[in-house]
Protein backbone atom coordinates (compact mmCIF):
# COMPACT_ATOMS: atom_id res chain seq x y z
CA UNK A 1 0.00 0.00 0.00
CA UNK A 2 1.17 3.59 -0.72
CA UNK A 3 1.32 6.33 1.42
CA UNK A 4 -2.27 7.89 1.65
CA UNK A 5 -2.74 11.50 0.71
CA UNK A 6 -5.31 11.60 4.11
CA UNK A 7 -6.18 13.19 7.16
CA UNK A 8 -5.13 9.89 10.07
CA UNK A 9 -7.11 10.53 13.01
CA UNK A 10 -5.22 8.69 15.46
CA UNK A 11 -8.48 7.35 17.77
CA UNK A 12 -10.39 5.93 14.29
CA UNK A 13 -7.14 4.06 13.55
CA UNK A 14 -6.76 2.82 17.47
CA UNK A 15 -10.56 1.99 17.97
CA UNK A 16 -9.23 -0.71 15.13
CA UNK A 17 -6.88 -2.37 16.96
CA UNK A 18 -7.92 -5.28 19.71
CA UNK A 19 -4.47 -6.87 20.47
CA UNK A 20 -1.04 -5.85 22.53
CA UNK A 21 1.58 -5.26 21.21
CA UNK A 22 0.44 -5.56 17.21
CA UNK A 23 2.01 -2.02 15.96
CA UNK A 24 0.35 -0.85 12.53
CA UNK A 25 1.46 1.30 9.96
CA UNK A 26 -1.08 4.39 9.75
CA UNK A 27 1.55 6.96 7.88
CA UNK A 28 4.92 7.44 6.32
CA UNK A 29 6.92 10.28 6.69
CA UNK A 30 10.12 9.79 3.55
CA UNK A 31 11.24 6.72 4.76
CA UNK A 32 9.81 6.16 8.21
CA UNK A 33 6.83 4.81 9.09
CA UNK A 34 4.16 6.47 11.43
CA UNK A 35 2.57 3.14 13.84
CA UNK A 36 0.19 3.19 16.35
CA UNK A 37 0.07 0.01 18.98
CA UNK A 38 -1.98 -1.07 21.69
CA UNK A 39 0.55 -2.33 24.91
CA UNK A 40 -0.05 -4.04 28.27
CA UNK A 41 2.08 -6.16 30.12
CA UNK A 42 6.04 -6.46 29.66
CA UNK A 43 7.61 -6.58 25.96
CA UNK A 44 10.63 -8.37 25.13
CA UNK A 45 14.23 -6.75 25.74
CA UNK A 46 15.55 -5.88 22.40
CA UNK A 47 17.61 -3.19 20.78
CA UNK A 48 17.66 -1.30 17.09
CA UNK A 49 21.06 -1.46 15.82
CA UNK A 50 20.61 1.15 13.07
CA UNK A 51 17.71 3.61 14.12
CA UNK A 52 16.47 5.52 16.83
CA UNK A 53 12.75 4.95 18.23
CA UNK A 54 10.24 7.54 19.06
CA UNK A 55 7.51 6.97 21.64
CA UNK A 56 4.74 8.99 22.22
CA UNK A 57 1.99 8.12 24.55
CA UNK A 58 -1.92 9.13 23.44
CA UNK A 59 -3.70 7.79 26.08
CA UNK A 60 -2.55 5.45 29.46
CA UNK A 61 1.29 5.33 31.16
CA UNK A 62 4.47 3.86 29.80
CA UNK A 63 7.46 2.75 31.42
CA UNK A 64 10.50 1.81 29.26
CA UNK A 65 13.23 0.35 30.56
CA UNK A 66 16.73 1.08 29.09
CA UNK A 67 19.79 -1.26 29.85
CA UNK A 68 22.33 1.54 31.37
CA UNK A 69 20.12 4.66 31.51
CA UNK A 70 16.91 5.51 34.52
CA UNK A 71 13.76 3.99 33.31
CA UNK A 72 11.76 6.51 31.17
CA UNK A 73 8.47 6.95 32.72
CA UNK A 74 5.98 8.41 30.23
CA UNK A 75 2.11 9.89 30.26
CA UNK A 76 0.01 11.13 28.02
CA UNK A 77 1.03 13.33 25.75
CA UNK A 78 4.82 12.42 26.56
CA UNK A 79 7.80 11.35 24.20
CA UNK A 80 10.71 10.02 24.39
CA UNK A 81 13.47 8.97 21.61
CA UNK A 82 15.23 5.55 22.70
CA UNK A 83 18.76 5.87 20.95
CA UNK A 84 20.06 3.70 19.05
CA UNK A 85 21.63 0.10 20.08
CA UNK A 86 20.12 1.17 23.42
CA UNK A 87 18.63 -2.50 24.87
CA UNK A 88 14.96 -1.68 26.25
CA UNK A 89 11.96 -3.41 27.39
CA UNK A 90 8.77 -1.33 27.30
CA UNK A 91 6.14 -1.76 30.28
CA UNK A 92 2.50 -1.29 30.64
CA UNK A 93 0.44 -2.11 33.81
CA UNK A 94 -2.68 -1.22 32.03
CA UNK A 95 -3.81 -0.63 28.48
CA UNK A 96 -1.43 2.12 27.16
CA UNK A 97 -2.04 3.45 23.27
CA UNK A 98 1.28 4.63 21.59
CA UNK A 99 2.46 6.25 18.61
CA UNK A 100 5.54 5.33 16.60
CA UNK A 101 7.79 6.18 14.75
CA UNK A 102 11.12 3.95 13.02
CA UNK A 103 12.36 3.55 9.87
CA UNK A 104 10.30 0.65 7.36
CA UNK A 105 11.86 -2.52 7.68
CA UNK A 106 12.30 -1.91 11.67
CA UNK A 107 11.51 -5.09 13.49
CA UNK A 108 9.73 -4.44 16.41
CA UNK A 109 11.22 -6.75 17.95
CA UNK A 110 14.73 -5.81 17.31
CA UNK A 111 17.56 -8.57 16.93
CA UNK A 112 15.08 -10.61 18.84
CA UNK A 113 13.32 -12.53 16.04
CA UNK A 114 12.06 -15.55 17.41
CA UNK A 115 10.06 -13.87 19.79
CA UNK A 116 6.79 -14.69 19.65
CA UNK A 117 5.74 -10.96 20.20
CA UNK A 118 7.30 -10.51 16.71
CA UNK A 119 5.02 -8.65 14.22
CA UNK A 120 5.71 -8.57 10.44
CA UNK A 121 5.16 -4.99 9.51
CA UNK A 122 1.44 -4.25 8.15
CA UNK A 123 -1.07 -1.56 7.18
CA UNK A 124 -4.15 -0.40 8.71
CA UNK B 1 22.71 20.94 21.82
CA UNK B 2 23.01 17.47 21.00
CA UNK B 3 19.73 14.97 21.64
CA UNK B 4 18.58 14.43 25.13
CA UNK B 5 17.96 11.52 26.48
CA UNK B 6 15.12 12.95 28.55
CA UNK B 7 11.19 12.30 28.58
CA UNK B 8 9.27 15.15 26.69
CA UNK B 9 5.91 16.89 27.71
CA UNK B 10 4.58 18.20 24.48
CA UNK B 11 2.35 20.20 27.20
CA UNK B 12 5.21 21.35 29.11
CA UNK B 13 7.47 22.71 25.95
CA UNK B 14 3.93 24.11 24.58
CA UNK B 15 3.36 26.25 27.78
CA UNK B 16 6.63 28.52 27.17
CA UNK B 17 5.44 29.64 23.61
CA UNK B 18 4.04 32.82 23.69
CA UNK B 19 4.42 33.44 19.84
CA UNK B 20 3.06 32.04 16.86
CA UNK B 21 4.24 30.04 13.70
CA UNK B 22 8.25 29.88 15.29
CA UNK B 23 8.69 26.05 15.45
CA UNK B 24 10.76 24.91 18.21
CA UNK B 25 13.08 21.78 18.30
CA UNK B 26 12.23 19.48 21.34
CA UNK B 27 13.05 16.30 20.14
CA UNK B 28 15.25 14.47 17.46
CA UNK B 29 15.05 10.76 15.84
CA UNK B 30 17.42 10.17 13.09
CA UNK B 31 18.14 12.98 11.25
CA UNK B 32 14.69 14.07 11.78
CA UNK B 33 13.72 17.12 14.25
CA UNK B 34 10.74 16.90 16.21
CA UNK B 35 9.29 19.81 16.92
CA UNK B 36 6.22 22.44 18.16
CA UNK B 37 4.88 25.47 17.22
CA UNK B 38 1.63 27.35 17.98
CA UNK B 39 -0.30 28.67 15.16
CA UNK B 40 -3.20 31.07 14.58
CA UNK B 41 -4.05 33.08 11.14
CA UNK B 42 -2.98 32.03 7.53
CA UNK B 43 1.29 30.82 7.06
CA UNK B 44 2.73 31.24 3.83
CA UNK B 45 2.18 29.55 0.75
CA UNK B 46 5.70 27.44 0.55
CA UNK B 47 6.83 23.72 -0.10
CA UNK B 48 9.79 21.77 0.83
CA UNK B 49 11.88 20.18 -2.28
CA UNK B 50 13.36 17.43 -0.64
CA UNK B 51 11.03 15.97 2.03
CA UNK B 52 7.45 15.38 3.30
CA UNK B 53 6.24 17.03 6.29
CA UNK B 54 4.41 15.54 9.36
CA UNK B 55 1.77 18.19 11.39
CA UNK B 56 -0.01 16.25 14.31
CA UNK B 57 -2.76 18.46 15.74
CA UNK B 58 -2.20 18.33 19.75
CA UNK B 59 -5.03 21.07 20.09
CA UNK B 60 -7.20 22.97 18.29
CA UNK B 61 -8.11 22.70 14.42
CA UNK B 62 -5.87 23.13 11.71
CA UNK B 63 -6.54 23.56 8.03
CA UNK B 64 -3.24 22.83 5.66
CA UNK B 65 -4.25 24.38 1.85
CA UNK B 66 -3.03 22.19 -0.69
CA UNK B 67 -2.38 22.96 -4.43
CA UNK B 68 -3.44 20.49 -6.73
CA UNK B 69 -5.49 18.65 -3.83
CA UNK B 70 -8.36 18.76 -1.43
CA UNK B 71 -7.51 20.88 2.11
CA UNK B 72 -7.05 18.87 4.76
CA UNK B 73 -9.14 19.59 7.62
CA UNK B 74 -7.20 18.43 10.66
CA UNK B 75 -8.18 18.37 14.63
CA UNK B 76 -6.77 17.35 17.53
CA UNK B 77 -5.39 14.13 17.51
CA UNK B 78 -5.27 14.06 13.54
CA UNK B 79 -2.06 13.84 11.73
CA UNK B 80 -1.41 14.56 7.88
CA UNK B 81 1.89 14.29 5.80
CA UNK B 82 2.35 16.78 3.26
CA UNK B 83 3.73 15.37 0.45
CA UNK B 84 7.39 16.14 -0.81
CA UNK B 85 7.44 19.13 -3.52
CA UNK B 86 3.59 19.89 -2.52
CA UNK B 87 2.75 23.26 -2.28
CA UNK B 88 1.10 23.88 0.92
CA UNK B 89 -0.58 26.90 3.65
CA UNK B 90 -1.56 26.10 7.32
CA UNK B 91 -3.96 28.07 8.15
CA UNK B 92 -5.73 28.29 11.48
CA UNK B 93 -8.59 30.44 12.96
CA UNK B 94 -8.06 29.96 15.98
CA UNK B 95 -4.98 29.04 17.94
CA UNK B 96 -3.85 25.67 17.27
CA UNK B 97 -1.06 23.62 18.90
CA UNK B 98 1.51 21.51 16.60
CA UNK B 99 3.35 18.42 16.47
CA UNK B 100 6.23 19.09 13.76
CA UNK B 101 8.69 16.40 11.92
CA UNK B 102 10.82 17.09 9.31
CA UNK B 103 14.77 16.50 8.45
CA UNK B 104 17.59 18.79 10.57
CA UNK B 105 17.95 21.72 8.27
CA UNK B 106 14.25 22.25 6.88
CA UNK B 107 13.68 25.77 6.74
CA UNK B 108 9.67 26.49 8.04
CA UNK B 109 9.02 28.76 4.81
CA UNK B 110 10.56 26.30 2.38
CA UNK B 111 11.71 28.38 -0.44
CA UNK B 112 10.19 31.34 0.77
CA UNK B 113 13.23 32.36 2.72
CA UNK B 114 12.63 36.25 2.46
CA UNK B 115 9.07 36.01 4.47
CA UNK B 116 9.03 37.74 7.64
CA UNK B 117 7.82 34.31 9.09
CA UNK B 118 10.85 32.34 7.50
CA UNK B 119 12.44 31.25 11.81
CA UNK B 120 15.63 30.10 12.47
CA UNK B 121 15.99 26.39 13.92
CA UNK B 122 16.00 26.63 17.85
CA UNK B 123 15.83 23.81 20.66
CA UNK B 124 13.28 24.82 23.75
Amino acid sequence: MAKPDVVVRLADKLAKIDEHWTPYVVGQLNDLYIKVVKVEGEFVWHEHADTDEFFLVISGALTIELEGMDDAELEAGDFFVVPQGVRHRPVAEEECELLLLEPAGTPNTGEVTYSELASPEQWL
